[in-house]
């Protein structure tokens, strides 16, 4: 790929008290990064380097201001510097306003830039939602700040690794709401962005698998009403479209066929119905019953911008260890960069 | 272990146009099994030995009709004979009423020979729900025959297989009715029976995992109020009696948890919450996107008798073929074995 081809990619850096600086700096040290894309770090330059030093020693930073003046060197990672964090300050694996409102503006600058062109997708590091409230930013995390300042009203959560890609009707509601949120429209357009992001993922024709919402999807009526009354005229509306979908189909078995390769996608009807079956396909555990590996990417669709994101949290308890893993952080950029470059050739 | 020491096991061989024939006869071929139970089969001798036919051809069988001349040699499988299968008008892979009243029968002869103690569990090949109820057996499976028939009110479902055990607050219920059943009393209950079962299993001191029912387990109290009413003084309760129980934890990273084995067990508040865990541990496919192996033990518990069962249905689609895999009939009678052991020693 010629490297005006490749898409800029903007990361932030998230919490600074959290794993996000040091995950970035040891994603960002790997050569096949680069490959795909050209990256910056939209944070603090300070927090950065000192994140190099335990995570990435032979990694420079060039403090920059705009993104006329990024260079994309492979070794001297460019930095957009909020100048945000006081270093002296802040306490490592801490919630704290100032790291809270640090992660915040990463997260705003973000999306101007993407808004305005200058970068091609924003990749994001984890936040803490708690920080960001006592910054006085009253989100409940990334997904929220990015449809407020897009103006976006039909976002959905698709979780991604290997075979597995889930999209949700619902996420963070109470069950008995996701119930009630089970309804045709909401099923029809998220099996829409589904098909739409399997293309930008590269896959020309995408079989989509849609869950029913009870058990056995009611068993012909016998455990509920949804699947006759919203789920199924929505499978005949998208089918009626030309898609390629199938549904509602039994929850306990759709994910297992799912990640045995039935399905380029499928639709969870509520928050656990895909993150059960995600996680254990992804978080794995040490004999000490740490965890020892993290995998998939998480990212946010129907919005006008491009936005992925690694699958954990701030991780206070490891932070600022050089123990982390990036390996969802370089998932999460692998995604952005073949939407992006998708985007672009289109 | 002496001859004697062996639990006799009595293993229903089914409805006779499904996969219960064939996998019974390629389990008790297996020196293995023998090893650790004594065996007989409940069903139609006509039909076992047309299965051995394709299945274990050098597989002999005796027929007999009361427990008190099973002769448990390997190689030449007991086989009690209700003679109530007419093998010249039953067909392979159909629901019928013959099929669905002869797999009633044995079920409910397995029952009488439990309650009498002449066979120390019950293994349940499957049977198919029509097919029962065309023969005018109103039931909604094994569960619902083997709880009327022992007058037990209080059962659970047990979904077992490697690190992963999972019981059930609730089975086949709307995911509605499901939320309305989180209550108290139940989950204690339940928590009370997986402790017990664990016990029998052999784990000496049971660590238990109890699932919330929303999303991150309402974090606290954002997305849902059942964790902090009906969740939280059950684990509590639990725990005065002595109990080693955690909970309530987000249901996506608990399963992936009692998959790395922090947990012996596992309380999952509805049906797809533990079923979408399970299956997709234990179901694989292959690159034609046919069933490839299934494994696993599902178990009733809070019955006065020891019940295991294979966790997969009749699969019509594939009997009488030879191909089903008869993995999943042996970790049910494992199960029943080392279940009914414990309780001969105890």
């Amino acid at each position: 790929m010629t490297e005006t081809a490749k898409p800029i990619l903007g990361i932030t850096m998230g919490d600074p008290a959290g794993v996000g600086p040091e995950i970035a700096v040891m994603a960002l040290a790997q050569k096949e990064v680069y490959q795909i894309c050209r990256p910056v770090v939209i944070g603090d330059a300070n927090v950065i380097e000192r994140a190099a030093g335990i995570a990435a020693p032979d990694l420079m930073v060039r403090r920059i201001s705009a993104m006329a003046s990024a260079k994309f060197d492979f070794k001297t990672l460019d930095v957009i510097d909020l100048r945000n964090v006081d270093v002296a300050r802040f306490q490592v694996g801490e919630i704290s306003a100032m790291a809270g409102n640090a992660a915040f503006e990463y997260v705003r600058r973000a999306i101007d830039l993407a808004q305005t062109q200058q970068i091609d997708a924003i990749v994001t590091n984890p936040i803490h939602k708690e920080a960001l409230n006592l910054a006085g930013h009253h989100f409940a995390g990334h997904t929220e700040i990015l449809a407020h300042y897009t103006h976006s009203k039909n976002v959905a959560l698709l979780l991604a690794h290997g075979n597995l890609r889930v999209i949700h009707v619902s996420t963070h509601v109470p069950l008995r709401e996701a119930c009630d949120l089970v309804k045709k429209d909401r099923i029809l357009q998220v099996i829409r962005i589904l098909d739409d992001a399997c293309r930008r993922f590269g896959l020309t024709s995408p079989q989509i698998g849609v869950a029913g919402l009870n058990p056995h999807a009611s068993d012909g009526g016998l455990f509920g009403h949804e699947e006759a009354d919203e789920i199924l005229p929505a499978v005949q509306a998208a089918r009626a479209d030309g898609l390629d979908v199938e549904g509602p189909m039994p929850p306990d078995t759709l994910f297992a066929k799912a990640q045995g390769g039935f399905y380029d996608g499928v639709v969870a009807m509520y928050h656990d119905q895909g993150h059960v079956a995600f996680k254990l396909q992804t978080f794995t555990f040490d004999e000490n019953r740490r965890v020892e590996g993290i995998r998939g990417v998480n990212i946010t669709l129907g919005l006008p911008i491009i936005r992925t994101s690694v699958v954990h949290g701030t991780a206070f308890d490891i932070a600022w260890q050089g123990i982390a893993n990036p390996a969802t952080l370089i998932e999460a950029i692998e995604y952005a960069a073949r939407m992006a470059a998708h985007k672009k050739g289109a």
